[in-house]
């Protein structure tokens, strides 16, 4: 009951023990966090200085991965859904998680070099990745991301669709609305950004990122609807 | 309760918590799921992108492997037993996925680069592969799905044995003789596929894999008998 | 029950099954016992007899993190949270044992060398480590055990605040401080170590480590105030 | 129920859940059986074809990791125990399993290819392992044999000593003697063994590993005496 009070204050938590296939995900993403971190043992002190930049770039990987485990385990805690579509879609989110993180790291690793100083000439960086290669690495990149939250947004539907046999009340039933509706979002948001990183001059490409900021607002905008839904169904019963 | 409905409307899952058997098999898949995702950390833009050969690579290696998983945790949920002879054939199971994973690995690289036009000269091709080789190959691999459908024939008859003290039902009897068919039927296709591949000519020998579509064929048949046997039992006790 | 008794008298367990969290971490503290025991596999019996150093390396690491796994275990029974909160101070957590297991495994590597004569000549040790660089070095480790005490006394201290809803009794609560306040006076003697690592001449900065024996002095101070809180709050209700 | 039922007549099983420190060592257990069984990724059907001498090493391996696992795992069934102790102790097993397993196959790789004519002259064998060396490689392993033993036979005895904590029957307090002193046989009978081997001569030495096929004998004259004890019990409160 603690558990649930502190952490997840409109649902009831149908899931309460760990089912199989959360505790693979479970050991699927502590392993890629784990190759997220692996760095080269040092030999001497001076390599062990040099690590610092890679624990930025670790950082950053944790970030991510751990935002999807999140959704991830509240998924399964107020669904406890455990039959073969959810079964297929988790097989797909750990495969994207899986073959992303190499790239994910690559990623990482240059933007930490590129604003720490660690490459020492221009044509270091160029060696690794030109202007003209970033709207490709966007579609690389934004792909992944759609991709994730497009597992999302079929999760959520999946759970509406079983929204009686599951027994959700009218409240539950809007915030898993929610979450599809924020995840379709983030789908659009990110095949935008994939879109602008061609079209646009190479120069400003690079920045096209920024408007990843507009999941705020997607955020927001689906809150809002999720809340006037409750009200909308608490005025009816009343 | 909705874990079971949603998942498996034929049977009552005896197993409800994961057992540290599951646990340890669990751990196991999921690093060979790992080992079969691993590639090299891209140095460089053309690296990353040269990836995605090895990404379908990836994906057909995970499905074959939570085909076996999906078997497994059925089995686990269904019957939840723990004695000594589930965890023999268990350790056989994770045995024989471990040692295979790799080759799995190499043949599945193989066919991507053979279809994608990985290889550039035939020269490369026949450097990894010649044609006469191929009746081994289905040995190997088709001596490997042979062996994990035995596993499964053999855990599916131990439940059987202990039907009375685990109680099941006569539709769940039927059922779980059905898993045992349908294995020990996915045994013998195996082992006709690799006889076929040593005596078919070398040219012909390479596509006796087509066969194995043939499990569709057995299904349907030992699922036909499981709903006859079904239908006895009910006009029986009425 | 018998494991309540037996390992934690003064608490009422309030997590009894292993939640996501901890089953994500205990899957990174295994991940990391396992980095930290890897050696290379001996081709022949005089590397097979060589490998007697590695051991005594790994004992030191294993003892350190399983001290930390230890403390983590125990919180999460004691006080079953699993919140957004819990789950970022433990991301941060896991985060720092990853990047430090190899830090700690050169660390440890290089006093088991020093002290059994690994090092055949003095050039040897300087190359990798000389005594004008121990006190980064003591900057290094000994910002990893403060952060690692850090976060466990903001758990302990996020717990305390929970103590309404989780119904702590005085006693449990007085323990909570405990924990809150030796985390903290270990956190400081961490950083007055590294402190008096920079000021005091380098000769003599490499033994400031032996100050850490003064975390029993904090304990034992920190102990005395809990059991005097304990007593004041019997007296008071009786 | 029926778990229990199938698996373990004589014992009432007290943990029923799966606990952390269970979980933490099934991970470790799990990691050992992967780094037995990792081999080179197959480049050419050549290579492919030579790893089945890698399949009998590691089969090995696997066979002596899940006894002690099966062990492992029943002593945590029954008892439950879960405190300091219990965690030092399955500190000190996970540890030699983790330091073991190269050593171990090492051996196994040996012995395999030894008896399967892996090697194509005598020299390749010495280079690897001369009949002088064998007595240390009998205190090495027997050493090994021995410690996890040791470890088996104080778990038992912390499990004895907490008999009416956890309210143990007659029967069950005899069957965990019956382990202890089954351990302790085994304890000294590798002893017994390895100063067997270093005080016969060379040539002989070698073969006094057969001897440990009299842990039959300690089982048998141990079981005896427990199901003494049992019928002595019986006959007092009758």
């Amino acid at each position: 009951m603690t558990r649930q009070h502190a952490g997840d204050p409109d649902f009831r938590w149908r899931g309460e023990n760990v089912s199989r296939v959360e505790n693979l995900s479970d050991i699927v993403f502590a392993l890629v966090l784990t190759l997220a971190a692996l760095q080269s043992i040092p030999s001497s002190f001076d390599e062990l200085v040099g690590l610092w930049r890679g624990a930025i770039s670790i950082a950053m990987c944790f970030a991510l991965i751990l935002l999807i485990w999140r959704t991830h385990h509240i998924f399964f805690r107020r669904y406890g859904l455990d039959d073969g579509w959810v079964t297929g879609f988790n097989a797909l989110l750990l495969f994207l998680v899986l073959i992303y993180i190499y790239p994910l790291k690559f990623m990482t690793d240059f933007v930490v070099n590129y604003f720490t100083g660690g490459f020492e000439t221009a044509a270091e960086v160029t060696a690794v990745l030109t202007l003209s290669q970033v709207p490709v690495l966007y579609a690389i990149y934004g792909g992944f991301f759609a991709a994730v939250y497009g597992v999302f947004a079929l999760l959520h539907a999946h759970a509406l669709r079983h929204a009686d046999a599951l027994e959700l009340t009218a409240q539950e039933r809007s915030w898993t609305r929610f979450e599809v509706e924020f995840s379709i979002g983030t789908v659009l948001l990110s095949l935008a950004i994939i879109a602008l990183a061609f079209v646009l001059p190479d120069a400003i490409a690079a920045f096209s990122g920024i408007l990843f900021a507009m999941m705020g607002l997607i955020a927001w905008v689906c809150s809002a609807r999720a809340n006037a839904r409750v009200l909308r169904a608490g005025s009816a019963t009343s």
